[in-house]
């Protein structure tokens, strides 16, 4: 799967400007991805793009349109339905991340097959997989890994894609999460697949590469975490990392909506990975920790992070907050 | 899913003993639920049962056909069909075991509708399912898990059941893979269901019961393959055990199938499986061991399971030579 790059961002009528988190991460990361955005009458969020019609944006290349922002319940409205058929009879695909599908309307599957254009519902991404192998492959490969669901491994991964190509280095963010699809244009929705194959999707995301290419994997997930553990452990098999970098928010009282289960410490976490990691990588390593530090100030985030650092002595830093450049140094110089 | 009891043990027209495993399986575990069998001309596998036509199987009592046997390719052979379409007629249902669905022959479907019986396409099921929670709930749970695939954990979750009825103990079999689904009348297909949701089906698979009422769930795969240890990793935090048993082939080279992939070490599975479990499961305690030891003599197989057992200060055994009464006596006593 490609998903035909630029995009036109697409915000409906929401008014919750967290509805719009994955036009957002579009927009953050592929700027130059992004022609434009189009709104509804109510709608309330903005990008900060220039605002385009369907025409405007084909007339500037625009090649697909994204539904880049969900209502409750991720269904595809009604009133929704008019710009998606003018981006179709314009010449355009459609990338949806809502539960809803657009290939469950024929009415639309039809217009896109007569315009020679694509649906892709991201969320719903079946490719012909195999089950993993575990056999060793050429290549680089970096993946994000966390104490939790949501801490940040979308995020510190593309930074760190963009702090290595930025010193050089042959990086490429693969994308394993809706948005991280979006983004890239590619990726598996690595938790939508059946369970025999979480590791030979992992391995089709992250194929034997040159020498000095990395992959910077998009973990997803923890292994602490009772629901989500399972996609997690195949990622790790699969993605075959030589290096890791742990992910977490500073804290967390306890495992992400469940408040039953108490946060993991960052010494079992960073241990339990580096073993699971090992059954498919002798090598693997902790190349540093990513740590979301947005509920405290810069003071306290700045020694936390010193902290951690001297704690398992590799760089520990927010990304958002601080960058990632140290990361990217230490994998450039120990490769 | 409730696959109506007893069976009708369909074996087609296979030539290849193995191909018979799900049936035997199944006339092994539950004798009392196999009215007989039904060969096709050239069949030259027996399980050894009564061979009856429908009418005869229907009037013992049979509620459903099951295709028992897979031939290679896993398809349904057009010359079977007649012996479907004759079961659906007479009121049975069918379940198969197949890749191929029954429920992709519209022929099937509509016969199957107009007699009111159902088609149970096990490797296909796709109940309604809920991501995992880690929720404590009450009830004991003993979970089989494996230094790899295939090493019998189907069969020691089955003798295990067996032994503890036997010593006065609730217990019942939990199935998660196609065969002890047939088995059990019910189960889910652990390896088919969607990855987000593999501890929330283990969950749904052994929900909450009463204290003193045992689940035996059968495992799936290993923390060591490459492979599958996803769902192995799901499994164990959904089941919630307070008690493992650990199945291993003794002497297995390598991991099935990967000659790359060293066999683990019991000390590191043990720990691993020990640790993965108290994520849901604080007092999770090893119950002993399950050995296949069909390619050693009895002797070495005696020295080999009391080395082990020494070492780890739990029963180790061959439930197939040697019966499998002392990890139910030691959960009988240590509850």
């Amino acid at each position: 799967m490609l998903i035909p790059q630029p995009y036109l961002l697409f915000l409906g009528d929401v008014t919750d400007p967290l509805a719009a988190k994955t036009a957002r991460g579009i927009q953050v990361w592929r700027p130059e991805q992004c022609v434009g955005e189009l709104r509804l009458p109510g709608c309330t969020v903005s990008l900060g793009l220039e605002e385009l019609d369907i025409a405007t944006a084909v007339a500037r290349g625009a090649k697909t349109l994204v539904l880049g922002t969900a209502n409750a319940g991720g269904y595809l409205p009604e009133h929704w339905l008019g710009t998606v058929r003018a981006a179709i009879s314009a010449g355009m695909n459609v990338a949806s991340g809502l539960h809803h599908r657009l290939a469950d309307e024929p009415e639309l599957v039809a217009l896109a097959a007569s315009h020679n254009v694509e649906l892709f519902d991201i969320r719903h991404m079946r490719p012909k997989l195999s089950v993993g192998s575990g056999k060793k492959r050429s290549g680089k490969r970096v993946l994000t890994v966390g104490t939790d669901c949501s801490v940040g491994k979308m995020y510190t991964s593309l930074a760190l894609e963009a702090a290595m190509r930025e010193i050089g280095l042959k990086a490429d963010f693969r994308a394993t999460g809706q948005t991280g699809i979006l983004v890239a244009g590619e990726g598996i929705a690595i938790d939508a697949v059946i369970a025999d194959f979480i590791a030979g999707a992992a391995e089709a995301l992250s194929p034997a590469n040159e020498d000095d290419h990395w992959d910077i994997v998009e973990g997803q997930g923890s292994l602490f975490h009772p629901s989500y553990a399972g996609v997690s452990m195949g990622l790790i098999h699969g993605a075959q990392p030589h290096w890791l970098v742990m992910c977490h928010e500073m804290g967390r009282p306890h495992m992400r909506h469940l408040p039953h289960s108490p946060m993991v410490s960052l010494a079992d976490c960073v241990e339990a990975n580096i073993r699971a990691a090992h059954v498919t990588s002798d090598n693997v390593q902790l190349a540093g920790f990513a740590i979301n530090t947005s509920n405290a100030s810069e003071e306290e985030a700045r020694a936390y992070c010193q902290q951690v650092s001297a704690e398992f002595g590799v760089p520990a830093t927010d990304p958002v907050r601080f960058g990632i450049a140290g990361i990217a140094a230490l994998l450039k110089e120990r490769g």
